[in-house]
């Protein structure tokens, strides 16, 4: 397996599954793998991590010994630092030292981030190496809505790491009690399951997100009307992105862009009807700087990846 | 006068007036003074600024080549690096190279920026002095509206330096129509002129945002009606900004600002309702996080002086 600590190891764990990728510390990919993701408990999630690493390592014929750094990306609220998970409700962990632990388990610095904020940088670097960028944003919409930012090439946390985690502006202050206490935030709205929840008070049966994009696309009025508002309501994010941070790009992933351009057209139609009258908006919001996540890309694992090379080079 | 080049000159371009702030390199003030801001030509406003910085180096009997550098804040969109002003509508001034004109009028280094930006600066080394901070909001609220941004103790500019200018996100697409050429921006709604717009509508005469404000805290229903919907947008605005940079202080400024307790208490008593069910809020909008600007302090003239700092620096 040639030199011994020559791996790096990039780990996304997600509420269901979890995605490991395996690489040189040049970046070249030896490995990857998926596996279901178990989350009854911590110990639960510390093994299925392990067992995702085992069968990468097995896959590229190396050992732990191998690995030089590992870097974790986890839906929640996480202190970098510290190397704790302070709350991720889809893994029933709360204040637990999972970079401690995995660091223990596999004797190698580990160094953990917020899944959306690895994915950042996951996506920065990838698109860094084609188009040199120094600010970027990336809007993730899935079953929550939060954004990482890349500043000055560098990820931008904040004070307690919740940069970005605009899901919880308040929108409508009539709106439905959101999980985190307040009504009417931002993803009770425009996330998945708020986009599936709307589409039930039409629709007989009930629909996913990406079956209100498809129905819009095939003439659904029903759906297109729902489409319609939440896209302004996602265009008015973007904007809101834009002004605050003054990116080059905005980059948007998740579940619900998994739609493609089902979801994509309707917030460029209404950046292209802003540009109509507004020289400002003509400036700051071009078509070419908002982009979907590159299809087959794995922003999560890579950005996570990216985690352990900072990891490796903090501990030469 | 002592030894040469030892002066810092820190200049607040303003639409109506210029402030001007001398000091040592050290920050010991000299001397200061306001001028009226002539603006019918670029000639005017340079010729108010060399007026200016004439009194206060006459103050303090100094004269130009005693000033290591000046820094300038201008209302509007700066270039830093190429010290161009791109367009600022108060001062009559569009791709006007006004960091070239005044170092060839006082043969000394000028860093020129937006004066909201600079403001910020001013702001945080102000603040920094007493309790070290590394991430600060400055949300101005006057004429318009907008915010500049200390990230990791350095100003964030963004890629155009347009960072912060969020009183041009829409905030009701059927609204009146901005300067910019939008719709319904933020600050059709929630900056002075607006908050007049709005009275207007309430009261038998003209009243200012102030006098809206002072009628809100001797009981007029109109008024407070006014203020809660001024209040219910920027604390909204404020949420925004916390979760969107999570910076450790937001502070607020500006002519609106200016009425104080009466400005205040509103967004105060917003989050005060929002914490009562949710642990985020209690977490990221604490009343200790939200803070008036320091009543007599000026921030905008400091923050050129910083600026000026920043220039001498760079020319050792």
């Amino acid at each position: 397996m040639g030199n011994m600590r020559e791996l790096l190891v990039g780990v996304d764990i997600g509420g269901t599954k979890t995605a490991v990728l395996l690489t040189t510390r040049d970046g070249q990919v030896l490995s990857e793998t998926v596996v279901p993701t178990l989350s009854q408990s911590p110990e639960q999630v510390v093994y299925s991590v392990c067992h995702a690493v085992a069968i990468v390592l097995n896959g590229a014929g190396g050992t732990v010994s191998d690995v030089a750094a590992i870097g974790a990306g986890v839906p929640g609220l996480v202190e970098r630092d510290a190397g704790i998970v302070r709350m991720a409700a889809n893994l029933n962990l709360e204040h637990y030292p999972l970079g401690a632990t995995l660091s223990a388990e596999f004797h190698t610095p580990v160094l953990i981030e917020n899944d959306v904020r690895a994915a950042t940088v996951g996506i920065y670097h990838h698109l860094n190496q084609t188009e040199p960028l120094r600010h970027l944003a990336y809007l993730s919409v899935g079953t929550g809505i939060s954004a990482g930012m890349v500043l000055n090439g560098q990820l931008y946390r904040g004070t307690n790491g919740m940069a970005g985690e605009i899901g919880h502006v308040v929108v409508d202050p009539d709106g439905i009690l959101c999980s985190c206490g307040q009504r009417g935030c931002l993803e009770t709205i425009v996330a998945g399951p708020a986009i599936a929840r709307h589409a039930a008070n039409y629709f007989a049966q009930p629909v996913t997100a990406s079956e209100v994009y498809e129905a819009a696309v095939r003439g659904s009025a029903a759906a297109a009307e729902i489409v319609r508002h939440v896209s302004t309501l996602l265009a008015r994010t973007i904007q809101w992105l834009v002004m605050a941070y003054d990116v080059e790009k905005v980059v948007i992933g998740g579940g619900v862009a998994n739609s493609g351009d089902a979801f994509l057209q309707p917030i460029l139609s209404h950046f292209a009807h802003l540009r109509v009258h507004s020289p400002l908006t003509q400036m700051m919001l071009p078509d070419s700087k908002i982009m979907l996540l590159p299809v087959g890309f794995n922003a999560g694992t890579w950005g996570a990846l990216h985690l352990a090379r900072q990891a490796a080079q903090l501990h030469v």
